[in-house]
C-alpha cells in the first residue's frame, strides 16, 4: 500500500522546516519556511497547517528548531519557554499535547546535557511522523476492512483528514484512499465545511489529484444525499475522544452524526490512538474553540454580514459514542464504542 | 401591528419597477430599475430579487411591464409569451406560477379589448402585493400564538423569508418579528445559508436593522445549539408544500427538521396558502433545481475549490410532514400536517 505523495510538512536537513500553505490551496501552491518555534505556533495558529496530526508533528518540530536556537539561557529553560508556546495555539488537538509530551521526555531523558540535545530531539520528532504515516496505512486497512463488510458505496466525509491533515495517507482520507485501492468504494461526497472550507479547498483537491472520484456539495445538503440513500458510511476523523467514545470533531459532525442515524447511514470515526484523551470522563468537558467572527463576515475583502453583529464561531463540536458505529484506531477497531471497549484499546496499546 | 420599513419591490407611477439588489446586500444598497418582462425575468433568474412570494409579485408588475410595451402584435401573445419567459426564471417557486395565473384570469376577463388592459393587471398585481403584505401580518400572530404556549425562548431560522423575501414583514421572520413584538422571544440564531448566504446577508441585516438580538452560525453549528438546548423553535419558509403536508424549502431545511426532532426543538413552516400545490400528492414529485457550480467553487475572483471537479448545488431539499410540528399559513395554523388537515384549512380558502 502506497502512501498519498502530497508532502504538507518537510523537515530540511539545513535545520528548517517546510510547511505546504493549506491557506491558499487550491488556487496557489506556496511553501513557508518556519526556522523558529514562535513562528512554528504561529503557522498552527494561523493555519498554514491544520489537522490534528499535523499540528502535533508540526509542533514536534518546532521543539527542535528551539533547540537549535543560541542564547544566554539554559536551553530546558528555552525549550520548556517554546513547548508553552506552542501548546497555547490551539486548544482542542490533544494531538498536540501528546507531542509536546513525547519531545518533553526526551528532553527529561537528556536533562544534564550541558547543550540542547539536538539530534535526539529530532530523531523522536521524526518517529513521530513516520509512526503517524505507519498508523494511518494501518488505520486504512482497518477501515477498508469494515467497509468490504457490504456492497460498494459511495461515502460521505467532512473537513480534511487526509495526508494534508496528517504525516500522510490521512485518518477518515486514509480509510477512503485505502478502500478505493481495494474497489470497496463508488464515490466520494465531501461537504464543503464551513466556515474554513477544508472539504472544498483541500479534501476536494487530494481527491482529485489522484483520481478518486469526488462530488463537492454544501454541508446542508447531506441531508439530502443521505435521504436519496447515495452515502453507505460517513467517515470522520477526530480531533479529541473522550474516555466514554463521545468525538469532539470540526463543526458539523455531530449533525452529520444525527442526520446518518436518521437515515440508517453508518457512522465511523477515523483517529490514532494519540487522540484519545482518557482524563476527560466524556465529551461535556471538553472546551470548544471559537475562532473569529470575519471567518463569517468576510470573503476576502468582500463584507457578506452586517458589521457588529454576534457571531457564533465555534470550531468543534462534540458527537456522543451512541451515534457512532465504530472507533477506528492504529491498534484495532471499537465497535459500538464505550468506556469498557476504548479501555479494551486503548490501554494496552499505551 | 406594524409592517417592516424593508421595501424591496417598488412599483412606480411612471410605469417601471424598482427591485433593491439582495446581492450586494449587506455592504451595498443598489437599486434596480426593471422596465420590461425579459428585465423581470432576468431579475428573478439572476437573483436581483429571491424568496418564493417577492418573486411572484415581482412575476405580476413583470406582466404589467410587458402590457405597457408597444409592439405589432397583438397584445394576448405578448403577455402570453411575457408569462412563458416569467415562468421559465425559476423551477421551484410555486407562488410565481400562482401570480401569473391570477394575472391570466385578469387578461381572460379581458380578452376581446382592443389594447392591453394595462390598469386592471396592475389592479391586479398591486392587489397580489398588498395581499402578501397582509397575509404575513395575519401569519405572523398565528405564529406567535403558537410560541406564546410555553415561556419565552430563542428561535433558530434558516435562509431569508423576511421583508426582503416577501411583499413586506414575512413569513417564518414575520413569525418572528411579530413574537419579538410580543416579547415571546429573546434572540434569533440565524444560519448563514449556503451557498448564497441569505442568512447572513439578508436576515442578519433585517433583523440587525430593527433591533431584533441576532446571532449567525454556519449552518453546520445548529446541532451544537440545539444540543445546547438554546433553541425553542426552528421557524422556516416554504417554496413549494405539497397535497400531504411535505415541504421544499432551501437546501438545509430537511437536515435541520432532522436535527431539531432528535433533539426535542419544534418546527414550524410558515407559508401563505398560495404555496401549497395541492396538484403534488408528495415531496418526491417536487423537482429539486440545480444552480451553477460556481456558487461553490469561487467566492468572487478567488478559486475555493479543484477546477473541473463534479459540484452537486441543489437549491432545494423536501422535509417530510412527520418532522414539521405546524404549518402556519394566512387561513390557520395546521398541526401535525397530514392530507387531511390541509384540505379541511386549505380547500376552504381557495
Amino acid at each position: 500500500m502506497s502512501a498519498s505523495t502530497i508532502m504538507p510538512i518537510r523537515w530540511c536537513d539545513d535545520g528548517h522546516l517546510e510547511l505546504l500553505d493549506q491557506r491558499t490551496l487550491p488556487d496557489r501552491h506556496l511553501v513557508r519556511t518556519v526556522t523558529s518555534a514562535e513562528e512554528a505556533a504561529a503557522a498552527i495558529r494561523e493555519m498554514v497547517v491544520r489537522g490534528a496530526p499535523a499540528i502535533g508533528i508540526t509542533a514536534a518540530y518546532g521543539v527542535v528548531l528551539a533547540a537549535l536556537e543560541q542564547d544566554d539561557s539554559g536551553w530546558p529553560d528555552r525549550l520548556e519557554a517554546a513547548m508553552a508556546t506552542l501548546a497555547a495555539s490551539r486548544p482542542t488537538a490533544v494531538n498536540l499535547f501528546w507531542a509536546l509530551a513525547r519531545m518533553r521526555e526526551v528532553m527529561a531523558l537528556q536533562r544534564h546535557a550541558e547543550v540542547a540535545p539536538v539530534a535526539k530531539l529530532l530523531e523522536a520528532a521524526r518517529a513521530i511522523h513516520r509512526k503517524d504515516l505507519d498508523d494511518n496505512l494501518a488505520m486504512g486497512e482497518l477501515g477498508a476492512d469494515l467497509i468490504a463488510r457490504s456492497e460498494p458505496c459511495a461515502v460521505m466525509t467532512h473537513c480534511n483528514t487526509g495526508a494534508l491533515a496528517t504525516g500522510g495517507h490521512g485518518t477518515a482520507l486514509g480509510v477512503i484512499r485505502s478502500a478505493w485501492n481495494r474497489r470497496l468504494i463508488t464515490r466520494v461526497h465531501a461537504n464543503e465545511t464551513r466556515p474554513w472550507l477544508q472539504g472544498a479547498r483541500l479534501t476536494a483537491w487530494e481527491l482529485d489529484q489522484e483520481g478518486i472520484p469526488v462530488t463537492l456539495a454544501v454541508d446542508s445538503a447531506a441531508s439530502l444525499l443521505m435521504a436519496q440513500g447515495r452515502i453507505g458510511w460517513l467517515i470522520v476523523g477526530a480531533d479529541r475522544i473522550a474516555a466514554n467514545g463521545d468525538v469532539a470533531n470540526k463543526i458539523g459532525t455531530l449533525a452529520l452524526a444525527v442526520q446518518a442515524r436518521h437515515f440508517g447511514v453508518k457512522v465511523m470515526v477515523v483517529a490514532p490512538s494519540s487522540t484519545f484523551d482518557l482524563e476527560v470522563a466524556s465529551g461535556v468537558e471538553i472546551p470548544i474553540e471559537c475562532r473569529d467572527a470575519s471567518e463569517l463576515t468576510h470573503q476576502g475583502e468582500r463584507i457578506v454580514a452586517p458589521q457588529g453583529i454576534d457571531i457564533y464561531n465555534p470550531v468543534f463540536d462534540v458527537t456522543p459514542a451512541s451515534l457512532i458505529d465504530a472507533i477506528v484506531c492504529e491498534r484495532g477497531v471499537i465497535e459500538h464504542p464505550d468506556r469498557t471497549a476504548i479501555a479494551r484499546v486503548i490501554e494496552t496499546c499505551r
